[in-house]
């Protein structure tokens, strides 16, 4: 239930006000040598107060790594890691301690667990994504040749229209918003400041483009490897929907409009399949959406009931974020990198 | 990688033209009395041949039961089941042996295992999907307060425009296409066989409500409760997406548009949240949404490449859908009764 | 519960009143050309009736696959398969239709699930170790280079004395009670043959050696080999305990006279270790023994109860091994071969 | 690799040489009130330095939880704990930097990873038990009714020979041996002295009894109760053996001398079936053996070769247990409580 993937595995625990959270990663191939600055990159991608569309939660993010590793390589051996919580605010959830807030957990805790964490949300904090950034760094050092690149896609109504062909990927981390076209940043930065006035918040989409895939990846039937990209990102807080190639559009599309027809090489002239056919990478590249409702936490008063059934007004405190998706692009990286390598320990196993 | 569930697990075999696919299904509660009438319903509205708008070959698609069940009750022992195949025109596959098809996992089969079975497409035949309609039959009966209900919601671009609340899920096999709105249905009919003449096919959506759900199903934080469900949806051949609740229409909408207030005995006045909060069920309707793309092959010319890597022109044959939404309605089905038993499950399991 | 093995893995369904029993095998790798001789080889080893000193039972045992095999070669999907259940006699269960068996899980059955297969044994019949030794066929003919020999090493008080570095292990078949030394095997044979004369059986011992071994395979901390290894034979019916390497012995020795000491080429002069260090394998021979007690069904009257709790006699029936030692040498090899193989798997997974 | 169980899972990390081990427990069943005192007790029965006959370093292995636990008790999620490491002497470990020690997993890890941890033995240092302490710890804490007791049956030659029935379990603590009969006790201490005395060190075994078990915990066909028992113990550090029940005896018997005859209410006249019957609990008594070899690390002077393949003389340094069966009575019974509890979950999963 607290661990992701099979060969590769992850398996966490943590609340955002303990001392710290952490997780341990299984099936790490050995000698592998570690960039622990690479590392420490990615945490400070997800990371809380980084910009001024962000929560301004102040939080260091530092990975402290407890085993597996020696003179910075790793030993094959499970590593073991902690990231220590140092901003706890518990005051600030005083306010919801028998309090349902809607569109939260809260309930749905309360009622199968009989007992809630509310200082922080728990467990059902976006705090327990830093050990997946943590695990997924490791991931994409482990295959450096899979190029994964994620960047907001949209923000609310506010598309970017390019196909990802035409972005410079490099771009993605030269605004605050992660869209690698500047004037479309600009546009998603302006709205989410103007959001964040009303006190309210708004929702957004990442997209994920994997180059550089070996054909091969993926395991019939329930193992497809788009199957388990959704999963991983159905995994993410406030995620809604998955979608990759084609997706809903596809739907929309006849036969003839949607085959991918071969060059003689075996790549495609189109690639509405995403790079994946019957659930194995066909070596094209893999490209996915996800789509992040807004973050339920308003600046605002509303109406929700206790846990005696009373109707109550609350209006939302701590620091939060105005919209999700430039902390998700990390978050979506190490998934998606997490999952490849996954399949790539998986695929090696068959090549006896 | 055959295997779906956790503690109620399906695991299968079968290519399409082998004398029989089939399952184990294994975690059956014992004393279940099964109803085989229903079963074999099930399966034929999954089967080929059953209208007009669907593929024209004719299988019976008739379960055996070889294990686990004694005097039409379960033992607790695992289930071995049989679908014999009847229909096997090796012939019409002749003419693809040496031809990836656009589109098709040809290429991507060929290439992971140098091997590659063509007779009806092998392991990636649809008609893997008879063995998860039989697991799920037995699902519902084991959960039969939960009320499992899907149904065509678009074809190519004709989309049912009615809320799932406007609907009577009884009229749903009243039509052919399996949409429980007659007028649409027809629209949706009509266009299916006009699509076919033009010797192409077409994609379309299936929804899926979940009611009468027990709050509390679902286990953080890898085991979301619509993670599982988007897993099984996307393993479903054709599928390009899965969204639950607002999907990617929440990705564009404001918080205080999108939370879902409490009523006071914890249900909500609305359900943008799709039933799950946190990857926990809430008691709400569970609902989802499922793309599916064009089927590839067309009864058209088109060009492609031989294992050679030469360019050849090659024309479906064989007897194909040409929209797969009408007959993935029970798959739906099906895959979601197994994922909410797993659930029901492993939630037992947790009240010691 | 009805599956063995993480990478290589084999599911399992079948009572031996049924149809048939069978199961899926997944994680072949593909393209290995399997000899089918050689898995109805194994079967014969294990089928009943092969001797005067196994049961009497007549049935041929012969193995049907249905999927995962193209021209005789595996094509990595999953192998499904059938072994046909032909001398049924239920009759011979009749008697014991409300009668638990001393010493037998038809007590234990009944308490758990409610409701009991008594023909033949239901799912606790050793007919389903037939499955097993189909899926050990196939791994053996995967890494053919590890070589598996296990042999009878005691009947009752008869031990074969011999080392197994003294013995040929190509005389294991040749006489019917499987144990590779003619003079013991003659003693042992007239033993049981005397013991089911009294309508009585006896207990006994396997030994098993697997040679020709890769360093390195095992995994720490909780699938070490020997712990894998012995899960699979705690798995055979009536199997009482394992140890390998010095086993229970090495308990009563001292550490001076227990180490291994090394040769300059890393191995070791004496092998008390039983080819295993820390759970994985040092390339030095693997033995193990495993322990079988008597069968409970005799041909004599006994005293039990039934499932009214009232106290009744019963006498055997039916067609019962006097001592199944002889029939369980393939099956030990079997499951040897399948976690072997496993390891393998997972071995090669972690060199990417 | 380093996860035991299916529904209580325990996942571990660490070296004895770092800063801390520690692990993750899931499948924690919520509002579990814990006895945090009662879970140190049993870290102190394991720990170093507790008595004469144990190795003296000195540590106070206090776990420290991160997770998972609200006002002392369970919140259903997981639980996070660290074991700090505070007696780290490296200097111990200089010796056999480049060493292959005899029997010990020195070579093993050395070609399965390219890469050794040596000090304090790196992954493999059965500090690592200490983790499963805790957790076991936990497990009993949840599963109350049941009680599981073992103690030290035998060191070297000398046998505790009295049966299980006729011990005080009370008194297994009462001496530093861990051996309820005061008697034989004293005698075992005695010899674990003079072997300490000679720089040598001595083999043993535990027995462990778990008795109050419901009927029906166990799941056929691979889950069998003892099966997964088996698996548990062979994962202890030094364990060559295991056996339940009549164990290897029962494979020296008779049938009419093994079978347990019924009494009318269920129970059993005798149990040399050890409380199972065809992998499931029948209520009685279980209890089991396991073997231990003797530590490999000798105050002595010893032959071995190094990484360049040369033979060196070396002379074990550090502190080490001249036998670890006093030690080891406490992880034997937290993986009996792990594996319990487990089935226990499974049992309940069951009934819907």
């Amino acid at each position: 239930m607290n661990t992701i993937g099979k060969l590769y595995r992850l398996t966490t625990f943590g609340e955002s006000h303990g001392e710290a959270i952490g997780g341990i990663i299984d099936g790490v191939p050995s000698g592998i040598e570690l960039d622990f600055e690479q590392i420490q990159d990615e945490l400070d991608r997800r990371k809380p107060g980084q910009s001024k569309i962000v929560t301004q939660r102040k939080e260091s993010d530092t990975v402290k790594f407890l085993s597996g590793i020696l003179d910075g390589k790793t030993t094959g051996t499970s590593i073991g890691f902690l990231i220590p919580n140092e901003n706890q605010r518990s005051k600030d959830y005083e306010h919801i301690e028998e309090v349902y807030r809607p569109s939260h957990a809260d309930f749905t805790y309360s009622k199968k667990y009989g007992i809630r964490d509310v200082r922080g949300g728990g467990r059902t904090s976006a705090r327990e994504t830093a050990n997946w950034v943590v695990a997924g760094a490791i991931a994409k050092q482990i295959i450096p040749n899979i190029k994964i690149n994620a960047y907001v896609s949209s923000v609310g109504d506010l598309f970017l229209e390019k196909p990802y062909q035409a972005l410079d990927f490099s771009q993605t981390d030269s605004n605050i918003v992660r869209c690698p076209d500047a004037e479309t940043a600009e546009k998603m930065i302006e709205r989410i400041q103007e959001i964040r006035k009303q006190g309210d918040t708004i929702g957004g989409t990442v997209t994920c483009v994997i180059q550089n895939v070996p054909i091969g990846l993926g395991e019939p039937i329930f193992d497809k490897l788009h199957a388990r990209l959704g999963q991983a990102m159905l995994s993410i807080n406030a995620v809604k929907g998955f979608e990759y190639g084609s997706g809903f559009c596809g739907a929309r599309m006849k036969g003839s409009e949607h085959n991918d027809l071969f060059n003689q090489d075996g790549t495609t002239k189109t690639n509405l399949s995403g790079g994946i056919q019957g659930g194995i990478s066909n070596g094209m590249d893999i490209y996915f959406r996800v789509a992040f409702k807004p973050v339920a936490t308003l600046m605002k008063e509303q109406e929700t009931i206790n846990s005696e059934g009373e109707m109550v007004k609350m209006h939302g405190k701590g620091r939060h974020d105005p919209c999700v998706v430039p902390r998700a692009v990390p978050i979506v990286e190490a998934l998606a990198a997490m999952t490849l390598l996954d399949f790539v320990l998986q695929d090696a196993s068959r090549k006896i």
